[in-house]
Parts: structure tokens; sequence; C-alpha cells
């Protein structure tokens, strides 16, 4: 038996406030979205908490909760899913980090918290980090690797670690590195600090002479000449999606953060060429992948970056634009995949309103369309069309429970 | 001072999804059901989670929430609820199962999950079954009940017992009776497993040559010759609803399970002549009840089957006429009683989509009509017109506190 598919479209920071640049209209609501207003007329609407009503999301718990789980149980901090959208592997146990390439003088006063943010050559640093390791605990390996820009994460594999411990990053400059902390009193936390404080001492020593930063100096950019360790974390102690829902996922993801959730769920990230995590993204590639391997997965989560990064730069034409990109995407999906088959839901991880440049607590809205879904008089996906639908108001992780009942893949609870 | 009454109407699996049939409408949409339609548009009206989004709920959980229970703390399996429904006697630290007559061969391969499910004569196997004992454990009492077809359930009466035991059901025929195993590491699991089995074995020898089987046989009928134990469960751990609400309740109710649920809550079960617990049940008789006796009660609890069985028959044609007799059924509670005094309530314990022909994971209608109820814009009692309703969007286990509010029976939380 056919239990359906779905893509789920998870576009970052789309949603916003009421606007006065745009007479008190949304973005969502100011931009002709026709392919978006099809989803919510054809289908069953809503609004959503991603985590709860007035807290602001950040994108790791986000993900988690749009991916069905409960992130108030499950986050245990963001270094784990950096690392493993990284490219590193995590096992249960082991601590990560994310890290910044930063430039501190000889006092280790921080004097750019990036570094100038651009890092040329960073793969010689990255090379150069392989001799990271801690003489006083043999038992735990270290691994790191840069990412983009200045960023990159950090893993202590091996055992008696703990990810409540403090960050070294003082969190602006002209401030000395913080000395890590145990966070909580146990013997795995005051080691875990303790590691830290010697790897941040150990890459200072490695960085400060190093050759590309030499040449850095010559010309007048800040070395990258430490490493702060910030966000640790362990794995979120979930099931796989597989695991749950006996389900065939995929993830198309750019940003590191958010395929790392996903990788936590145990999904397979697709990498779409074009696809950039910013606003000059290919969403068509995204769209296209989507509906071209649809058939291949149970679900494909689709999550389109953009709207969010408009948002941070408070760009509003980038924002409209990128509505109008999104609408081309849901267009191409929903004119090629089998309707009869397939179920495609779109919502936002999180509000980020324009005039605040940063993420805010209001809800998202929610559009499902497919068989059998009970449709509902919204004709237009936007903040306030979608509050007047039939979902009503619902949590972020709850999205997925709902998905895939549609699936036919949720256990009845009960005889 | 008056409180007020309430009539509790739970339609089982009367929710639907739109239908191709009815022209995308839902069986409620599609049937005029003035009554009900009264309840919606005198009344408060929302859409429930019976447990969360998603989840589709079973009978004995989904009636524990509609009693104001919440069942993923509450509910500890399936077989205490059976019991009591079967009119056996639980206490604490018992455990019982739900039992299937089922025809076994020589190996105790399964041939027949169900014996024929019919079966004549079933009072004689029970006086055999009464022989059942365990000698090496001498404090523990046995006592097995029949209940209709092929069910039972079997109750272990005693101490140090466990719920968290496998079942001895297979499944599917063409394999044979499965070990019964401890699902943790306690020693009561075990001890109860090992009961289990030799019971198992046990009733297969009771019951191999009994003089019904050597007629079944004659006749060409299954033996049931042997008692497959199925969902062990203990009582819910509950306070009754007299102890939470100080009330006086009866559950009008002809399915044992749920009547199992009513009497975990401590509530008197009648049992109305021509109520069969399937689509001919004469709604209109349990109405009558309802109206006629809620003088005599705070609370009625009027449990209707009959919409559920056509859903998992897939019969159309049966829901629609069962929403008809449902809605008489309405109409006569709601011409006799005092309306100054007695709130009507209605919803579903869960959808039960024709398409599926099983329990899914949609939200239900709700309705409430009564004095100071804010009455809202809904006038139909259906799936979506009452999810534009004041209620808004609810849980299951909150209904009854809602209710009890009404009645003036929740105690102030704070000073």
């Amino acid at each position: 038996m056919s239990h359906g598919r779905c893509v789920l479209i998870v576009c970052d920071g789309l949603a916003d406030r009421p606007l006065y640049q745009l007479n008190g209209s949304t973005p969502l609501e100011a931009v002709d979205s026709l392919a978006l207003d099809e989803i919510a007329g054809t289908g069953i609407c809503g609004i959503m908490d991603t985590l709860s009503p007035g807290v602001p999301p950040g994108s790791d718990v986000a993900n988690l909760a749009l991916l069905g789980y409960d992130p108030y149980k499950v986050y245990r901090g963001r270094g784990a899913l950096e690392a493993l959208g990284c490219g590193l592997s995590m096992r249960a146990g082991d601590v990560a980090f994310r890290t910044n390439f930063a430039t501190v003088d000889e006092d280790l006063v921080v004097l750019d918290r990036r570094a100038g943010r651009r890092i040329e050559h960073a793969e010689r640093l990255e090379e150069a980090l392989k001799g990271l390791s801690l003489p006083d605990y043999p038992d735990i390996r270290v691994v790191f690797k840069h990412s983009v820009e200045h960023r990159g994460a950090l893993v202590l594999h091996g055992g008696d670690l703990s990810r409540m411990v403090s960050s070294s990053d003082p969190g602006k400059r002209g401030l000395k590195v913080r000395m890590v902390t145990p966070l909580d009193d146990s013997p795995e936390a005051a080691r875990t600090a303790s590691m830290a404080n010697e790897l941040s001492r150990l890459s200072y020593s490695i960085l400060k002479d190093h050759p590309v930063n030499a040449d850095r100096r010559k010309k007048d950019l800040p070395p990258a000449n430490i490493l702060l360790l910030r966000g640790p974390g362990e794995l979120p102690s979930i099931e796989s999606l597989d695991e749950k829902y006996g389900i065939k996922s995929a993830a198309v993801v750019a940003n590191a953060l958010v395929r790392g959730a996903c990788l936590s769920a145990g999904m397979k990230v697709i990498e779409v060429p074009g696809a950039t995590g910013r606003t000059d993204t290919d969403t068509l590639a995204k769209g296209r992948y989507a509906a071209d391997n649809i058939s291949r997965f149970d679900l494909i989560y689709l999550h389109v970056k953009g709207a969010d990064n408009a948002s941070h730069d408070g760009n509003l034409e980038e924002k409209m634009k990128m509505v109008e990109k999104i609408d081309a995407m849901a267009r191409y999906i929903l004119d090629h995949v089998d309707r009869e088959d397939v179920y495609v839901a779109i919502t936002a991880d999180h509000t980020s309103p324009i005039s605040l440049k940063a993420h805010s607590g209001d809800p998202v809205p929610v559009a499902i369309t497919g068989p059998g879904v009970r449709v509902d008089d919204v004709t237009r996906f936007t903040e306030r069309a979608c509050a007047r639908g039939s979902l009503g108001r619902i949590r972020g992780h709850e999205l997925m429970t709902i998905l895939m009942d549609f699936l036919g893949r949720v256990e009845k609870f009960g005889a």
C-alpha cells in the first residue's frame, strides 16, 4: 500500500511583521506569490510556534523542532550539530565546539572575533591544527575542521566529557579570551574545561607564527592566530526519522548548522549545485531536485536560506526578491510532483522581522496541501491569512507528526 | 447551590476527512444534522486533539483522555481496562490480559487467531478454564472471563507482577504461539512472563479435548483450543471523577473496553437495552436514558459506537446513517433536558477516515451548549466549521476540565 510522500519546504526567517514601508503589510503579504497561495488555497493552514509563543528560535533548535523533535527535551548544544554539518563525525559521549578563527594580541586580548572574516588559505591553518593533541588526556582525540569564512568546529572524541562548560569567546573585542569554566559540579565538566583551555593555548602557539599569518600581517590583515571555542554541545538524544516513522528521508540544505540538525536525525543530506545558503542561492535548482527525486524518498526536507540573511541585513528589497524566488521554486514543485501522492507543506523556521534584523518569537504561517487534508477557507500563504486556518495554532515539533500521519506513518497510541 | 449538570456525547470515530464520493465533504458535512448543528449554533465550538496533533488514538487512551486524564501520564496498558469492562475486578498490583480464543495445531501453530470468531457455548469453555491455577505461584489467583465472540480477559490477582511483558499472539496465522518474554529487567516481569507461558500451555491442555471443541470439530468449525494472551495491563493510576470533582457520574456505554475506562474512573456504568456497540445500536434508547436520568447525576458520559465500525468497514452509507441516528439521539436529549441547567457537549474520540478504514491523527470537532458559554459564530457541528470556533484547538484531557468548570467543579489553583 502506498503511503504517500511529502516535500516540506522550510524558508529560513521568511515570516515578518507588518512594515510601515509596505503600508502595514508584511513581505509575504506584499508580494504576489501565486504558488505559495495555491498551497494555502488547496490546503489546510495555520500558525505555528516553532518553540513556544514568544520565544525567538535559533536555527539549530528551530530545525530540530521542524524535524519533529521537542528541542526542550532533546537539544544538547549547538557544537555537535555544527560539527556534523562541517562533515565531522560525532558519537554519543563526544563533545564539540563551534570555533572562530580570531585575532588576539600577546596578552590574548581579542582584537577581532572573526580575524577579518575572510580567511584565505584556511586549509593550511586547518592542516597545522591537525597537530592539536592533549598529552595529559591520551584517551581523547582532537579533530578540527574549518568550514566557511572564520568558522569551523572542533570535536573531542572519547569519554568522560561534558558539554556543561562555558565558551572562551568574550563576545566583543577589547576583552581577553575567557577561561573556559565548568558549569556544573561534575568531574567531566571540570576535565572538559581544562582540555578546552589547553586547546585554546595550543591553538595560539600553533597559529601565531604560521606563515599564513605572517603573510596576513604583511598585507595588513588581522592574523587568524587563535581558535575561540563556542557553543559546546553533544549529539541530541534522538531516534532517527527512519527509526521513528520507518521512512526514507532526504534534506536539501546548504547551511552547515541546519545540515547538522538533519544529519543528527539520520537524514541523507543532499548538496544541490548552485545552493549557496545565501540570497543568491539557486532556489529553482533546489526545487527541481526535490520534485525530480521525491519518488526516491518518503520525505524531502527542503531548507531555503536567503530570506533570513536579508532580514539580518535589514534589506527589504532582497527579502521581497527571496519571496519571489521561493514562489518560483514552489511553482516548479507543484507542477512537477504527483499531487495525488505527494503532500507539499510550506513554513518558516522562525520570524525574522526586517525591523529587528534578528529572530523574533512571533509564530510562522504553515500550509499543507495533499490528499484528504481538510481544505479550509484560507487563500493566501501569509502570517495573518494562515492564522484563520483550520490547523489553528500548533507547535513546531507537532508539524512532522501531522505530516507523518497523512503518510500513515504514526503508530496508534493505545488499542 | 445548583452546579448544573452535563451530558457529554462521545461518538466513536465520527470525524472524517473530505471524501471524493461526497464532492470533498465529510460525512458530518454531507448529512443534514439539525440537532448536532443546534448544539454548535447555540454553543461554543472548537477542534480537539484527543492525544496530540497527528497521533492516532486507540479507543482506550482516547476515552481516558476524554474522561479528563492525560493518557501519556496514566495509561498502563489495555488489559486492565478490558478486564474491568468484562466485569472482572482489578486491584492495584494485578495484571490483566485481553484474550482471544484461538485455534492451534499440535505444534501450537496458529490456524485461526479468533477460532472462527463465533464461539457457541463459550460459557462452558469459561467454566472449564476456572481450573486454571499456577501451582508454582500459590499466591497468585487466576480469573478468566469470556466477553463476546472470541474475546475475553484474564486477570492475575496477587503481588510482584508486572505488565511489562510481551504478548503470546503472533499476530497472524501460520506462526507459532509466541513465548511471552519480559520487557524490562525486573524480577516481576520475568515472573509474570513465566506465569503467562504456563497459562498459555495450561489453556491448551484444558481446551484441546473439551466436548465443546469435539463438537466444533464434528461441525467442521475451528476448535477454540487455546487462549492467546494480549495487551497486558495494570489499572491506570488515577483518582476517580468523584474524587477529582466531587460529582456523581454515569457512563452509558456498550463497548467493553470503553466501559473499562469508565469503570477505572470510578463511574457507574449503565447498560441500556438495545445498545449493542455496533451500527445497529439503539442510539435513541441511549439518548432517552441520558435525558431521563440526568437529574440523578452530575455527568452522563454517553458513548456511541457505530460510526467507527462503519469506518473500519469502509462503509460510507452506514456512516452517514450513523450521523442521522446520532442526530436523532441528540434531538431527543436537547428536547428533554432542562437547558437552563444541563450542558450538552458533543465530540468524537478520534477521526476514523472511511478512506483509511483505521484511526487517524486528525483533530475532532467539539461543541458545548449550556448556560453562560461564549456562543460563537459556528453554526454546524463539522470538522471544519468547528475549527473556526472560540474554543480554538484543545487537547482531549482538557475538555473534562472545561466542562467541570462550567459545572463549578474545578478548584482554583493558587490563592
